[in-house]
């Protein structure tokens, strides 16, 4: 499933109390076969690269609207075995010497489409499920003091869970290494989206044991010591249960993180993990290495990231400057 | 077509004239309606994000191996209505309150799925579209010293295009801007990969007019007044030309480059361009911070990349350091 799809929000559970007394809405799942009862609203976003396709639907007897999307089915050994010794279909595009290209008709059966289907869908499912405009936002040392801070402040973002795996009240039998220093130690686990087993999508995060250390904004050369712990004991724990070397991993920070606890990704470089991009990822050599350049690099740098552009940070960054996109 | 399938290689000419004996070989092309010669052989490669798979297939009359390149197609506007409005069959995975998992199997002539056979296909191309190993690679300034410029003088790479361009030689009409200075100028041509004209998908080089400048790391704070000026005034042809304002461009390097001959890249941040992730991008308001903190921050950097394992260069950074994984 996407990472579009994968998150089943609290506004779901919310949507349907709301409209409890629309009989019949929530029970759409109970018996769908096909799509008959559904009309073509709008497309909501489209992703060639990815191949998948979000829509807006209406639905016969209802008033709310559905989301619909729509995934192109990964390829298998199986299923390419399959398509190659069953009957499919060739229709040739054009050839050129020894290369022909040609659109081909698999077995329907070989070819499913992976569906989901959120009804009644709220407007913030369809928000969700939308295309957002992105924008480059350089972040100087001054709107971090005079935006970031303030907005990190009134968002409140809460990270007790973070703590309770730090405190093993939760998560215990998930640590793959600790060291309980607590200037330069951390805990290291699997991250959620890993299934913990395939090597070639191996994921896990280090969480710093100090508090108080929000992202790389307040990392200076007084935290190497934690900083190459982190990368050392990181990767030789890494190594010793997954066989996997430090030099097939990519150890990076999240600039924005998602969540403001110092911590450390860990994944395989065979896998296409998401948020590897730049203006997202900034590897721990690189952070190492600037600060052993430069003590105060992320209090004096500017840092380039995408923001969507309905973001309130977005927003709050345009007020403060006079583009946000002006250097 | 998929990047990896869409460059014609000089070998592909020789290998028709190689197996010009043995008939047949190079007529696959000529009335192929299925796969009923083909056996499948083994996978050489599958992208579950992408969802494409390379597999190395035998042919009947034939003692040379086919490669098949298989691809989903994307989704078009078209086509999602016609899944939701023609006889598209569900089967349910699972469903919890309003969300419900199904396998779709659309009607097969909206499910088509694009292939590309190379046959006769040699061991090049079943090396080409085969699975890459990749390794980190922590390049320190002595490794650059010692290994990097030894190679790049061995590889001897070619720029006469580049300067082709320069010298108003050849692509002369398809200049967007121009700066003509020796030391600060720069010529800012479309990329090849860009049709010139889908907005979304905008792409566009500056190559530099001074020579000598090999790549990021040759750079120091005397080359502030060219990159500010690449970045003032491309970003001002591109909103002139293209109507795309500075905060929707993503304005980068690549380390490694694929030619040494210093070139920025202009890219749309809606698009998620190939090369864009971090090991392979260094944003030029990155770079221009960076020597504006250190003069001589490339001289000094410890430079993060990927390459894949099976790369001469991997192999001689091998050789140079006692693994090249450690630091």
């Amino acid at each position: 499933m996407s990472s579009d799809a994968d998150h089943h929000e609290p506004e779901a559970k919310r949507a349907k109390t709301e409209d409890s007394n629309n009989a019949g809405d929530t029970d759409i799942h109970l018996d769908l076969k096909d799509f008959a009862k559904f009309k073509f609203g709008e497309v909501l976003k489209e992703d060639p690269v990815r191949k998948t396709l979000a829509l807006k639907a209406t639905v016969d007897g209802s008033t709310d609207p559905a989301v619909v999307f729509l995934e192109k089915s990964a390829f298998t050994e199986e299923c390419g075995k399959k398509i190659l010794e069953s009957d499919t279909t060739l229709k040739q595009t054009f050839h050129n010497d020894i290369y022909g290209s040609y659109t081909g008709f698999p077995q329907q059966e070989l070819n499913g489409v992976k569906v989901t289907i959120i009804h009644p869908a709220t407007s913030k499912h369809i928000a969700k499920f939308s295309a957002k405009e992105s924008i480059i936002v350089n972040e100087t040392p001054q709107l971090y003091k005079d935006v970031l801070l303030e907005h990190l402040k009134e968002s409140a973002f809460n990270v007790q869970w973070v703590y309770n795996i730090l405190e093993h009240r939760s998560e215990q039998e998930r640590i793959v290494c600790e060291d309980a220093d607590p200037e330069t130690g951390f805990v290291l686990v699997p991250d959620l989206k890993w299934d913990g087993e395939s090597l070639e999508s191996l994921y896990l995060q280090a969480l710093v044991h100090r508090r108080g250390l929000r992202s790389i904004r307040d990392l200076t050369a007084d935290h190497l010591p934690l900083l190459r712990n982190i990368r050392d004991r990181g990767c030789e724990a890494i190594e010793k249960k997954y066989g996997v070397p430090a030099s097939e991993l990519r150890v990076y920070f999240h600039y924005q993180p998602s969540y403001y606890h110092l911590h450390v990704h860990f994944t395989s470089v065979q896998f296409d993990a998401p948020g590897t991009h730049v203006g997202k990822a900034h590897f721990l050599s690189t952070v190492i290495n600037n600060l052993e350049l430069v003590p105060d690099y992320y209090q004096r740098a500017t840092l380039t990231y995408y923001l969507p552009r309905s973001d309130p940070l977005a927003d709050k960054l345009r007020r403060a400057t006079d583009g946000v996109s002006a250097e």
